[in-house]
């Protein structure tokens, strides 16, 4: 059974800090947010956890294995190199979507996201070590099926875009919707979803369904671990498997 | 009338890089993918231009200023810094569409994305200074109308964001179709566009549809410039101007 | 008794690599020699260690708390985003002028800094962490007495330099020569020093040494701990009391 | 006849942010030293000119062809990614040490270092373009002959420093009474000099006294050009031609 930690990463009140005192460059603001995320993505990865960029100014990441000490320094971090704090939430629960919930919820009960005086929130617990387990984290790992020779070596550059972006609204929604799991995009035509504990029969499900909504042809490997870390790594040998042996849905453990 | 001069980013053979020798940790991915777009939004920027992470391994920019020795220059520093290198192609059209599908085409005829010997190509054409005028760039910048009210503050950051992402999806797609404009998310609840020569109407009408299929409301300000910066700058001012009036879509030239 | 674990970082045949094909532009140089040395000072700070960028084709570390498969995970990093690779040598001592002097050695028997064939070598051994006390690492932190009011503020940029430049020079020469500690520039008017078990005694000989040859006024705060971040912090604190008390040396346990 | 136009960048009140409240973690601050280094590198950089980390809160650069906007848009950037914010300071003389004493007065008469309302000071004047000429920047890259087999190769990785340190002390003294030139480490065994006017035998000069004061064999590649960029590259080809050479002493122009 999952037990995923789930963290919100939110910026305090950055929509207001966008404009203030005018309208900030667009290039300023891209590079801002795209290295904080890199620089989550390694404060967290460092401790076996994942971020998704999301919609950068609000991230979401799997924890497990970081406990509060680790968030508060990351917090810290953040607060010490950047000119915008950020807000952290934590909770667990045995599915993704409903730990998610939780930490929305305390961090939304501290003050709205655009409030002036809420700052550096650090809201919630983290797993106690003696309760994590070897399967805490199941990662999944989708990929679309010859994306170079269907798209990007055909399309022009923003229509082989769509295509994929069309899978991945057809498959985020499914995901959350069929399964309580959380889907992100993370480049090229690669999506990672942190997901309960689901059978093959229902990653089939959710690859037939994108095949008939959106005509993107995915496949998947699903790994399971102790951390992000450990199940994503599970994920990308049993996808790579998946390849070899031209299957749609694999698992490793 | 609108020149854009548009240039596809694409990394060489990236696919097979990140699974040689074995499946590299997600999170170095990660960390690359967007520093590499930090880095290059700092490139193009200094020089008036905007690029858009768009898949990470195929980035759209709007490069109108540039010329093949910029994009040379750029070519080189990310060779000198980073594990991987990218090729770039240059177009222009009076449709950002078809100058990107130019440009697509180019770098096509160079060889597949996954061609292991494909390195470095620098393709295609920068218009010439005097031929370049004021009104070359049209930048369409969309924001959802309290998105902190509707979505952040009230659903959870999952849910939020299948808003956010739904409403991408569908306008995106509206535009490349009726308008042969390219869309990009820009974070939070944001996008971006880079358009032909469009009217008040036309972006109404957009507005109207993503309403209707996904039930976002949006707004719009739109700029015109000699380049994406330029244009991009006077589209936020714009929408400052819509935000105070409470319109939907406001011009600024 | 101090134990010091010492890591030193060389980028593998770096001085080949940038004038191949021909001289790289200095910018990317010093680019990616700051970022990499950001990288490694973020990798091994989150395990509480500390990077010193020393010549930055050759780093040196203190890295106490880090065990082999931590440097691993490290370097591998590296290799994920840099155009260059680094090879890692641990060794531990009770003065650290002796642990890096082993940790050296054994790099420099695995080839020449400048052999393209010797690539990420990663070698020596990491203290057990039974054997780690609470007393390993011993950190100084040196500053100039009002550089602000006596230089910044008073002689031109680079003449203040000189100034702080000799008063280095000075300091690393003689900590080296007669206490076998290693002491590196941290930027302003800053040296960090990690050091064998120093008496106050003989940390007051060091700064009326520097002022009679180089004519600069040092203070200095001593932290003792289980790792570098640990020893460090204490070492500041030490340092804002004998600001306090205007005092030269300050011990904090 | 050189003209170097020199720009002073300082980071505002930065001593007393080091603390506040209390001291911040240095693995912190070395990250956003050496990133905002990396950043103005580039940001300089992409408009020809050359930056030095020199002690890193006071950082020298040469700016031959950036005008006072160009300078607004790089502190305007940096303070839209950075918790601090920086003042610049131009000026230009026929040596770079006059430059350079211009441009500190100018600062220093805005307020001090550490003066808390002192911020984004954006003084001075750029050389205006029509008086620039392709002989402006004169740009000396000296470096250590046989540095690995001396020094890497043999010593300990901080003796080869101290020895390499001492070199760089000796000259940067020397350069700066004897021809005020501004000398800077770049990394490794590489310093780069900024100069007026020099003949080969004043280098020939420099590099004696340094073998004699510090027994460090240097040589060097001297480039002029319009602005650091062009210099400095040919200062790295004519290095590169007194290597092959055997030489000490090679001009390019
Ligand atoms: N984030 C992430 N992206 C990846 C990874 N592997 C591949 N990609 C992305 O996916 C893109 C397409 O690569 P592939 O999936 O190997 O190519 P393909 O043509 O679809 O081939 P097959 O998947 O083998 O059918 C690459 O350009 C990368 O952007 C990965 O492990 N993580
Ligand atoms: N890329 C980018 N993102 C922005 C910009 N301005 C705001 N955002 C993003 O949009 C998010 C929401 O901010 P707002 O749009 O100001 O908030 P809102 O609640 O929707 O309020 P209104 O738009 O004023 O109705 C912020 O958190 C940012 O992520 C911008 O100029 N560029
Ligand atoms: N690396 C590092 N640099 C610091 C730290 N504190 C200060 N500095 C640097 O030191 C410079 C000078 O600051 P201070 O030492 O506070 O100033 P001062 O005028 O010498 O004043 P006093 O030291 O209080 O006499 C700053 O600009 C920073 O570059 C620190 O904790 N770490
Ligand atoms: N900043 C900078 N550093 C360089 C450059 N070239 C070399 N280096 C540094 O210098 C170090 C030593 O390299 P070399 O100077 O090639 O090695 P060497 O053993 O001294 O050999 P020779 O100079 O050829 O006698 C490298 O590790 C780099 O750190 C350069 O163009 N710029
Ligand atoms: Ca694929
Ligand atoms: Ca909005
Ligand atoms: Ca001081
Ligand atoms: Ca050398």
């Amino acid at each position: 059974m999952t037990n995923t930690q789930v963290t919100l990463v939110q910026i305090d009140n950055y929509g207001p800090w966008t404009v203030t005192p005018e309208p900030r460059r667009e290039v300023d603001l891209q590079t801002l947010q795209s290295r904080l995320y890199a620089d989550l993505s390694q404060l967290v990865g460092d401790r076996g956890g994942y971020v998704f960029f999301t919609r950068f100014d609000n991230m979401i990441a799997v924890t497990n294995g970081l406990d509060m000490d680790d968030h508060a320094v990351i917090q810290e971090s953040v607060g010490n190199r950047y000119p915008v704090s950020i807000s952290l939430s934590v909770a667990t629960g045995q599915s993704p979507a409903a730990a998610l919930s939780d930490a929305t919820e305390r961090l939304q009960a501290a003050g709205s996201a655009q409030d002036k005086s809420r700052r550096e929130i650090l809201e919630g617990r983290a797993i106690e070590s003696d309760y994590r387990t070897d399967e805490d984290v199941q990662i999944a790992h989708f990929d679309v099926i010859d994306a170079t020779g269907e798209y990007t070596d055909q399309l022009n550059a923003f229509d082989s875009f769509i295509e994929i972006e069309q899978g991945y609204a057809a498959l985020m929604k499914y995901m959350r919707q069929e399964n309580d799991a959380l889907s992100f995009f993370v480049g090229g035509d690669n999506i990672i979803a942190t997901c309960p504990d689901l059978s093959a029969d229902e990653y089939e499900a959710a690859i037939d369904h994108v095949t008939a909504v959106a005509d993107v042809d995915l496949r998947v490997g699903v790994g399971i671990g102790r951390n992000a870390h450990n199940a994503g790594m599970d994920a990308k040998h049993a996808l790579e498997h998946a390849r070899a042996d031209d299957t749609k849905v694999e698992f490793l453990r």
